[in-house]
Parts: C-alpha cells; sequence; structure tokens
C-alpha cells in the first residue's frame, strides 16, 4: 500500500495543556525533569501515530534542552510536530512553554527531539508515509532534521 | 479595578490531548470514570485562572455525561471554554473526544459544565471579568449557562 | 431472571476514608477537585456493583457540588448509597465531610450524584433490581432521585 | 493534661473500601502486595491519630500476613481498630477481605498488626490516652496485644 | 528437577536506590511509611524471583522496623538478600538507609523480613532452591532465619 | 573553597533495579518511554548530587537510545555515572538493562547522556568538584564527554 504523504500541520498536537501542581516538584520547588520528559514523549507519540497510522515506539530522544526552570502554579503548554519521515521512523520536534495563566504570558523551557519508529501488527518496523512541508517553517525543520539524522548516524547511533 | 472583559475564544484550551494507556482501565476495559473527571477539571481550571486572572477553586460540577466509552490505545482530546461568569464565579464548558489516532476519527465521549470561583489573595471570593461573546456558539452558550445557572438557583444549589 | 429488591442500606458504603497527603493538594494548598471527584466515582461503583450484581459504568454525574474547602492533613469520610433504579441505570448518593482525626469534627464538603448502568456480559445495558426504600431518609432520596430524573429527561440529558 | 481513655469502637474505620483496577495487578495478575501494605498502613494511621488526637508515625509492621490473593473486579474491605496503648505508641489491628460486589460474598486475605508513635508539635514521642476495652473481642485484642509487644521487646524489637 | 542452591551474594541487591520528592511525605513531613513497605516489597520481590527462578507472591511481613524518619532531599538506599530457603518459601531480609547525597552520610532507617512463596506455573506453590551462605554474616542471617520461623509456626502463622 | 575532585566510581550508582508491572506498559505491551526517561533522570540526578554536594537540576538530555523493548515481569537494572565535569555542568552516563530474573540473563535496553548543573542555596549555578578518572573505562567515558560536549557547543546548545 502506498501511503499519502501528510503536511505536519495535519497532525500537529497545537496545545497540550498540564497545570503544575506541588506534587510535581523536586526538592528545588522546580518541575520534576522526568515529569517534563514522560510529558513529551506523551504528546509527541499521538504525532506519531496520526502521521502513520501504527502504534509507534520511542526509539530516541535527541537534545532534550531545559531552557529554564518551571514552578508550582504555572501550566505547561506543549506542541508537537512531525519535522521529517524516513523508511519507518519519523522526528516530532517538541516546544514546551510555561505559562502564567493569570497573566497570560509565556517562556520557552524545553525544546526537544524525539525519534519514533512505526510497527506493523507482528511489532515489526513498517513504512510511514512521507512528511510534505507547506510552510517555511515546516520547510526549515524538514531541512533541520534530515541534519540532524547525518550527525546522528555520523557517530553509530539510530 | 475594573476588569476587562474577555471573549472565550482569548482564554480557551483548543485540544488538550491524553494518550490512554492500560493503566487508566476499569474491569471493563473501557477508561475509568474517575479519571476522565479528573482530567476535564485540570483542563477546566485553565481557563478559569485564563479567564479571571486568579486562582480558581471548583465549585460545582453540572451534568457531566458519558456519551460513549473511550478504550485504550485511544487519545483523549478535551477542550474547554468559559460559557458566560457572574460577580466571582465562571461557568466553563468541557468537550471530550476519544480520537482514533491511526485513522483520525473523532466521537464525542463526554460533554460536562463546570463552576469555578476564583478567589483573591486571602482565598475569598474576588470579582471576575465580564465574558465578551462574539461568535453565535459563543453567544449560545452565553445565554445557555444563564438558563443552567437559573435552574440551579432555583433549587438551592450554588 | 427476574431480581429481587433490595434495601439501600443492604449494599450502602456507610465510611470509605482518605487520609490527605501534601500530594493531594492544588496551588492554594487545598484538596484537588479532580481527586475527590475520582474518589466519589469509585465508591460509588462500587456501591452500583452490589446493588446490580453486574459490572457497572458511569453514565452521567449530576450536580456535584464542592461546599467546603479541605485540607492537607484532615481525612475524607465519603458515604454512598443507591437512591432509586430504573430499567438499567441507578441514581448513586455520595456524601463527604473532611474530619479533623484529632478533634473528631467533621464538616459537609461535598454532595453528589452519580448515574451508572449496569451491563451483561457482552457490554449492553441490563435490568437491574428495583430500590426498595424502608427508613424515612431512604424513602425521602428515592422520590427525589425521580424527580432529579425527570428534570433531566426534560432537558435531553441521560 | 491527663487523657481520657477511648473505647476501640469509637475511633475504628469500619468499611473502607477499594475498588481493584487492572493498575493494580503484578505480574501473576494478583494485587500487588506493596500496594496492600499501603492501604493497611493509611488506614491504620487514621485510628492512630483518632486515637491520640496527635500526628502519628508508623514505626513497626508486625506479621502482615497474606491469606489469600485478591483479583482484579474485587473490592477491598479494610477494617481497623485500636488494639492497646502503651506511654506513646498503640497497636493497631487490620482486617482486609476480598468481596466480590457481584456476589456479596467476602474472603479475609490479610491481616496485619502496625505500631504507630504519637508526636507532639515539636516531633517528640508523646502521651496516648488509654484503651478501655468493652466488648469481649476488644478484650481478647487488649491482652494479646501486650503479648505481641513483650514478645517484641524479648528479641530487642521496639 | 533438583534445583541447585545459590549464595545470597548472587541474588542480592546491593543498592537500589530512590530519591525522596515532596510528593513522597506525610502531614508531617517525613516519608509516608507505606511508601516505604512498597519499597521494599518491590526490591525483595526481585530477590525471591532471582533465586527461585519463579514468579513469586509475598505471603508475609515481619518485623518491619522503622528506626528514624527519612526527609524530603535525602535517597533511600535499599538492600535485599535472600536469608534462607524451606520448601516453597524463602525469607528476604531487606536494609534502608537514608543517604544525604550531598554529604555523604546514611542512617539506617528500616530492616524488614519478608517471606515470599514461589509459584508454578499454575500458581500453585512450587520447590525453590536451598540457600548456600558461604561468608560469616550469610551463615547469620541463615540461622536465624530458621529461628524466626520457628518462632511464627509456634504462634500459627505461615 | 577549593572542591576535590572524585572518581567516578566514588559516586556511581550500580544496581537500580525497577520490577516492571501491567501498570508501565503502552498499548504495545512494551515498558513505556517516559516511564524509563523518568527513571534514567531520577537516578542519574543522585550520581550528579553525590558528585557535587549541591542540589541539581537536568539541564540537557542527550542521545537517549531505546535499543530494545523491555516487557512486563522483567527487571528494569540501571547504572549511572559521572564521567566528566565542567564549571558547574557535569555529564551523568546511564546504562539500562532488562533482567529476566527468572534466567538471570540481561540485554542493554537503554543508554543515554544527560547533563546536570549544581546550584548554589539561591539557585545559582556553582562551582562542582573535577572528575579524576582512574579506571581505562572512566578515562575513556572521561575524553568521549568532552568530545560530545564540544559538538553541542557548536551547534549553540548548552
Amino acid at each position: 500500500m502506498t501511503k499519502t504523504g501528510k503536511q505536519p500541520a495535519e497532525t500537529a498536537v497545537e496545545q497540550n495543556v498540564y497545570k503544575i501542581f506541588p506534587n510535581d516538584l523536586n526538592s528545588k520547588h522546580t518541575v520534576f525533569g522526568g515529569l517534563v520528559m514522560g510529558l513529551c514523549d506523551r504528546t509527541a507519540l499521538i504525532v506519531a501515530e496520526r502521521h502513520s497510522g501504527r502504534s509507534c515506539v520511542t526509539v530516541a530522544v535527541d537534545s532534550l534542552t531545559f531552557l529554564a526552570p518551571a514552578h508550582t502554579g504555572e501550566t505547561l503548554v506543549v506542541k508537537a510536530s512531525v519535522n521529517r519521515s524516513w523508511r519507518s521512523s519519523m522526528e516530532i520536534g517538541v516546544h514546551v512553554a510555561a505559562e502564567n495563566s493569570f497573566q497570560g504570558d509565556r517562556r520557552h523551557v524545553v525544546s526537544a527531539y524525539l525519534t519514533f519508529v512505526a510497527l506493523d501488527d507482528d511489532g515489526k518496523p513498517t513504512e510511514v508515509p512521507p512528511v510534505l512541508p507547506k510552510t517555511a517553517v515546516e520547510h526549515r525543520r524538514f531541512v533541520a532534521a534530515d541534519e540532524r539524522r547525518a550527525a546522528r548516524l555520523a557517530i553509530g547511533r539510530p
């Protein structure tokens, strides 16, 4: 079956929100890093499954960067979209902001690139549709994703 | 301080997503009702805090209705927006769909109306800005919210 | 099979207790609304299954009202009993108090009415036994439940 | 301040219920032992705080015994009451049954004895009221608790 | 099938670490007893399964003692090893220390003895290999385990 | 204050174990990626705090790679050690194996490099001790960490 390509905007998660509660904090009273990682992974997984039409598993996290801490009472706002796909894998870009919901301002707190592989019914990697970038931003991400992948392959990583 | 009114679209949560995992299921293998209630409450809280600029607490859940079950592997997609405000309270409407992320189709599974009260720094109820409906849908919800409130007050509920 | 009716007292949960810990709090240091909703749902489910002898699912939450906040260190005390049944559905009433276990005093913090449907082995709605009220309180709840249902049906809700 | 004694029935938890869900199971599909232990501890803590009127901490678990496995779909029914107190400590007995809520039958699955110490505002052990057994069962437990304590002290345990 | 004996050191868990976060605390700001119990049970289970080569279930907790409180920011360090086995059961000893990871010092906070039974594929108790103590400490624990078991059997416990 | 350097072996976590339960699985019945990420972060944090003697926060995850899936019933075995430190940051390497505790065999399932920053009492980055590699493996990791950092800085990442 030939898979029809999709534009990233068709499968993106635009605004996944998570209100930070006291039980999400580490002993410095900022958000526990592992919680943010889990949130990035869960959100990106949805994009990967929307794009591929298949169950997907995480195969790599490249450069998840914490730019600033987030605090209790703030709202995490997560955006995720597919940047590029290869035979059976896809790179999903994730952007997390911390929103002060009372004032309305947001600051960028985390950026991440995650790679997922689509699986067939036997759990084997299977072909995914091409990504069809349309906007300038989508084109820029499409190109950068291939550069990141080349850099990974150059050092023997998947 | 006079609070400036806001349009519902300014503070709405458009697409809060939650991938259902096996540990979210009850013994009938459908999503545990309490999990969906918590998700509605957490999402509506963000809208209430965006609209009021204040910490808010839930005071009532009116008519949270489960229209259909949701299953493991599906994605819950939650939308929430403020319908109307009164002196210190607001009605937030919540709509939950279950998305088959592989095929892209969604079915409506839950509707709910929640009432929140905004609190000042001493934890006392405090004034909230008016809701300024602009679209036809926003106007319809604005009117219906007042009818629901009148019905509640008529039977002695907050 | 004709189902024998049961008195509410036979299937009631008299005292489901939950000690509030710091991780159950929202950013105002009162108990997170979603936690209380989940607790109401889990407790009411047990009553519904005791009454019907069947797996049950939540179909509606009508008027869950937060009358007062609960705080860390207090104990939530949940009571639930079946008010009335119809063909395949039941209304369960839930009462939550916050107990200061050190002094022994309790305040009423939440009231809720939840509707459950009983399912047969194929997941289809199935007949449930009648409710046989005996005490004055049980009779009052039995009548009020039918009035609430009539009001719901009048506005097109289940 | 002389503390007035209390009868165990005044502070007992009679029916703490917990519906077992799929996420409470170990890989043998029976309830995870650690979940039951936590449930016993949380329930017994409430009894200790009701009896002493103080914050309490667990100091020992003696003979928590799993008599039979519990399964998904069943309801755990936990009972706890104070057996005896000494200067600043109390023994709380816990009984857990697994109820088939559909049929109504229960089997005894866990018995446990936990010892708690009451703390004053500085976190130091503080005096607790005497236990005043009235029923034959309460008297039997009162005597047995002292024998268990003597056996513990004989082998150098608290 | 004759099972070959194993030395405790072969199957021990030497250093299971758990960083305490604010959400692990009770209302006295020390670690919730039930959390520590669950951690002991999960760690001991791994030792029981390594020793027996079988799925195991907890049958008893004897003398889990809290010697000192643990606080947020500290790291729990759990050690567990098999002390002795009988036909189908094993005693696992657990030692928990609270480590101030900043200074490096540790204090002993919990000791526990748990008994597990190994199950065959039908869920019936099945034979486990003998424990072969080699070091002086292992020999001492081997002897003491049998004394504890004799004391338990003398009072009718498993 | 001049900080004395430490050998990685002094602060390493050798064997952090985690028994996989059904509630840790995604809808493909393999371990949820976000759970493994959280486990890596929590374990690496302890190493960072042991090495620096300070509270630490995650600033970046570089190349967390899933080499193979892990399944229910298996035990995750996590090892973590510091590879190199710079002024206020440290690279921690993490290795996760999935152990079949019944047979004793393990397979390597995840590798990850995380960067942490040490904070002083005001939450500002503060100096950390040098890493003093002694073994051949420690030396190899010490050199490779600097190469990874140079590659990150070359593309504008922290």
